[in-house]
């Protein structure tokens, strides 16, 4: 089985823009990366960055570049690939070995990790037909594939990997299940919880 | 093990107001309790209601009426128990028996099953002394609250219990991963969802 990790270089985390700013973006986007590698690795298997430019890593193989949209750079790989190929967004901040090891070690032609808001935050597909959509609701369009090319497709319940990271709001699951150095980046930055009203959200201390 | 389902009565989900109307709200509200209460008697468990007010429910006790906050009416249950007490979201529109298997089954003298923003959705309380607190970051708190008392905090990793329905946007999750009435209650009333530029949210039929 093959772990592929898609990584945009360029302008990473645009939605993150009124908390972070562009190095700031890169640098964290960078952050939640290396975390979800580690957790590929934790979890036993070798990670391959597929990046829309070059970017220098620590791993085995030199990061395969490939500058078009997400979809079809992941469906190229499923092109080629010939074995099982798991899809892992890099940002799953809170991503940990024992939630990779649930993806990984599932049951199924298809396997799914719904992300909110209808996304695939990452997949397993063993079926040499299967490939990806991520536009819009990806999940539904997901099932649906399955169904068109005779898989079965099963889902992990999954809240870490359910998490990515996209919105300000979204810096607090960071801050509060984060274990890796996205979340240490944060506080390092004096992000902290801030609880208003019963609501929970991030402030930067100082502002 | 009691697994208790607090509800609250008067004018519930006050943050769907933009999309449902008052009478909406209860009837959406109750729809949800009703799959939770479905799944849990699908896990093999006895549910019980604890309620702001009396309110008919088809369970084997009647439902218990506790007019206080949450928390207050939640530690008398705790008070009282002198047996593990699962308390479980009535908004975990997501639930399905084995999600909730997985909360009744864990190892653990505090079990935990965090949800979005912070929140606590459903937990054991296996050790006597363990009392909630459910404002503000709750599920920080309750780890606290276990190092406090020396109990061992064990946490759920699912997606499904981690979805609380409170806002607009998480009506796209019960439509998409709802398995009860409460997606069936709103493709009825014609909710749909709707997908703009990549984002996925709902939209009303007609609207």
């Amino acid at each position: 089985m093959r772990v592929v990790v898609p990584y945009r270089v360029r302008d990473p985390k645009t939605r993150l823009a009124p908390v972070l700013d562009p190095e700031e973006r890169v640098a964290f986007s960078r952050a939640m990366l290396d975390d979800v590698l580690a957790a590929v690795w934790g979890a036993g298997r070798v990670p391959e960055v597929l990046a829309t430019e070059p970017l220098d890593a620590d791993l085995p193989d030199p990061v395969a570049v490939d500058a078009r949209p997400l979809t079809d750079a992941v469906n190229a790989v499923l092109d080629a690939a010939g074995e099982p190929v798991a899809v892992v967004a890099a940002d799953l901040a809170l991503a940990t070995p024992a939630a990779l090891a649930r993806l990984f070690d599932a049951a199924g032609e298809v396997v799914l990790a719904p992300g909110r808001g209808g996304g695939t935050n990452a997949l397993l597909a063993r079926h040499p037909q299967f490939r990806v959509d991520y536009h819009g609701a990806s999940y539904r369009d997901h099932l649906s594939a399955c169904e068109t090319i005779g898989a079965h497709p099963v889902t992990v319940d999954s809240y870490r990997l359910g998490t990515d990271v996209d919105e300000p709001a979204d810096l607090v699951e960071v801050l509060l299940h984060g274990e890796g150095v996205a979340g240490e980046w944060l506080r390092d930055r004096g992000f902290v919880l801030a609880v208003d009203g019963g609501r929970v959200g991030v402030r930067r201390e100082g502002e």
